[in-house]
């Protein structure tokens, strides 16, 4: 498997399906699991260390300590995705904060298909087809803005 | 052991010294350790499995995940305090936001003193002396308040 | 009794039945009062002065001053519980930053379920039973993550 | 007496005499104490149920329960200070954010100066002289920004 | 008239009538006008230039320079309530953050009622039967603090 | 004239001198005053209504009310600078948030440079000289940016 | 042309056709086009490469690098409008905090309006007739305001 | 070349030879340039699109658009470094809220060392011997943690 999708919390499953049709849509190879740092540390430590994922992408909110829970048991690329509460600035601020020697790839606020964007961009490196799949994504965004602006009459 | 501080990195020992130190005031035991929920998730898990403390007091700067990574490992009371850096509102709320079902007493930034009072309070339930010492500490607050306004000609 | 739930305000009643909830399914004895450290103070004091409750939790927005205004009346253990309103800051900070000598330990913004796993944790230190409640409960939260990453299919 | 000065804590000395010294600079009579909501409590009340001011200044930092504590001692007219630290958001919102019943002026961080000029205000209601002194206070002001032009060269 | 009620805009009415209402309640004379301070500066200046309230409250939103823009035209007592909007903070930090010399006694966000009330307090020092309105209405404020908590059953 | 410089306080001077500093590298006509808001309401008036300056710079700190106070008298623009101070978001807000109808060009926290690049281009619109002398400082941070990377050997 | 907005994305068409119409209300000739910095950097610099707009008024939502990319293009001036999301300070801080040597008028959170009359009283300097035509919109501001206040009965 | 370092002013010299010191020590091959997205649009441009750089880091402060800038012209990954200044808040905003579309992995405010070591870590999904050496750094965090503890005699 290419990508582990890892939700603090089963009420996060939509942003999680967020990131799996965001990868299968390039052809990427992903799952899905709910592991919370805080509720089943056991259990999480099981998964990263039997997964055999190249790329996780840790989402949580609040206190969100999955990512950097995720990324002090293995040494592959961790992608964090801060989820929006009460706060806010709570799950954005423990994502991206890392201490340094641990990293966290962060991305925005709710920002599952970035993460899912990311983690495709990381694994292109070793994968043709998917650097080609990931051009053809941009284009296509580039396409929608000339037509969205064609709509407006600018 | 009454009490034990565990310190997310060495360069926090004079936070965690005068927690010791306020403990020790009170009578209270109380050791000190360094271990990172991030750097040393391991060694984290062998201490506070192995510790018989009664109560935790955890230190973390930044994405402060220590106190929570205790506290899911334990159902003894964990005291959190978050230390300043350069944003105090990451180790603020990675330190207070804990999720339903998991919970950590925060303190306030640096507020090693008061986590160590909380600590004594909580042990005072079950140990009059302790009750006696602390009921002396705040007469001793009031009185120098006292003194303070008396020297100020108020 | 054990545990002292006060709220600032009458409409703060879903949030402290909330921790009594949570209390009560542990088998700790509580009980719920409305006083206000700024609207009625001297039935603040009165209630906290004459209370046999082991530890108080408190619960207020806006300047939230209940549970530092508890907290100076008493040298038992006072949980307090930031209430969420048109700001949030205000209350959190007025919760957590108490000045030296006189703690609060804070739970998170509306962390009334929280307050009362802290406060069953604090009480559980010289009650087996309870300690062995607090361990079940964290298995069941265990569980059920795991049962919910099923459901997901991950 | 007219003006009753009271500081948390004697650490805050200095912001007490400047706004002292703005007060007799316009002739208003004021005292200072030092009195904490949550070292001294019961001096506090002492102090605000036997004092004979016409308006208080409180002034404290972090968790800055003073204003609202004698606020709620009292329907005289109370200025809050809040007091600098570590996060300043803490005092401005704890001084501001009173809930609806017990008000309380508050002014800017550190705003000694304007909190004398506000208490002097509110007694020149019914103090000619003093409505003189604040208009001749005024006027120097505007006279020392023309002042300040012509230096600049503007 | 004793305290005049000057609105940013007449979006803000139901602020502005709450306090109108509260006054009214404690027996206050007072009246309400529109008069912002950058969209009719001239009407704002003849206003306060020529209106005999002894007390001004002045509620305005986002950038809220009107409290501070009556401030500058007189020595009377000016109350500012900043308005919730999309921030929040840019109300609240235009009307606290006065520079020296200007006072503006600050309430909190939406805090018509404090205003009221606080202006009723600055009147009420030489209008003994506008203090007992005041305290009757604090007693108000316990006995429903102690009804509410009974009909909790606390 | 081309463009007045308007500090709110002497204090700001060196920040004033900066946009000259940079207006007059441009060719670009520019006095400088000082006038408060606040302290000297009048005397902004006067010289907002009397100056034939075609754009304004307006610098304050804390509750920066001063370019919006110029732009509520002059329908010519106004470029608001927020200064640094112990809040910073005070002034940042203040001068941001303007309501509708009344609009300041906002640049960054003490951006006295960018206020008066903003001055220069807007004049520059019917001056072509300016417009060179814009372009060629345009080429001229692209080059220092080309020299800098040899220097770091990039 | 005398102004062009852009658009960071087709959602925001609403706030574009508010600019639009103050401008055409004013008889401000203008266009708007949708064009993102991230997705679409060539149509962005070939669009203001192209354009003979003398004003650009760019909006933008989260990490809103419009306004700075095209100022980074030209050296006429850039209105720039943080549009509002989830966390609004995102924007608004991207659009103010631009580097020294690249200016942004920024206008208030969601300010579109504020940026079309920003645009117009910049045009004005060199048109007279526009001149005219924003002092009466002025006016008109503020016979509203007076229109307003006798509504309130104030 | 495997990462290609791009700063954006030459003032962070500092930090960008952190990372670089960080990815040699581990092996990796690492270059350093400066090019800014707001004075040197085109060089940036030209730097992207001829660079063979297989990951891009990019630290810039204020309205920090250099990663996002990046990142719109390539798919491969891009770590961006949000760098403290004045407000810290801005450039962690514009660095982390990148719109959908376009991923960039931020990392901690000035954490330099953790974008070098996330750089690591994507390279090392092909490259065993630097997988090998990035276990070999985490041993030595872990290892420093335990001695670090037993000088503090913990």
């Amino acid at each position: 498997m290419d990508v582990l999708v890892v939700l603090g919390s089963v009420n996060d499953a939509d942003r999680g399906r967020e990131a799996i049709d965001t990868l299968k849509g390039l052809g990427v190879d992903a799952e899905i699991v709910v592991a919370s740092a805080h509720r089943s540390p056991e259990r999480l430590r099981r998964i990263v260390e039997t997964s055999d994922a190249k790329v996780f992408i840790a989402m949580a909110g609040m206190s969100a300590a999955l990512p950097g829970a995720i990324a002090a048991l293995t040494t592959r690329p961790v992608v964090g995705v801060p989820l929006s509460g009460k706060l806010d600035l709570d799950s954005i601020l423990s994502v991206l904060q890392m201490p340094p020697g641990i990293p966290v790839a962060a991305v925005a606020l709710d920002g599952a298909k970035n993460a899912a964007l990311l983690a495709a961009e990381i694994l292109a490196l070793s994968d043709r087809k998917l650097r080609k799949a990931l051009r053809t994504y941009r284009e296509g965004l580039a396409e929608r803005v000339a037509r969205d602006s064609e709509k407006l009459g600018g």
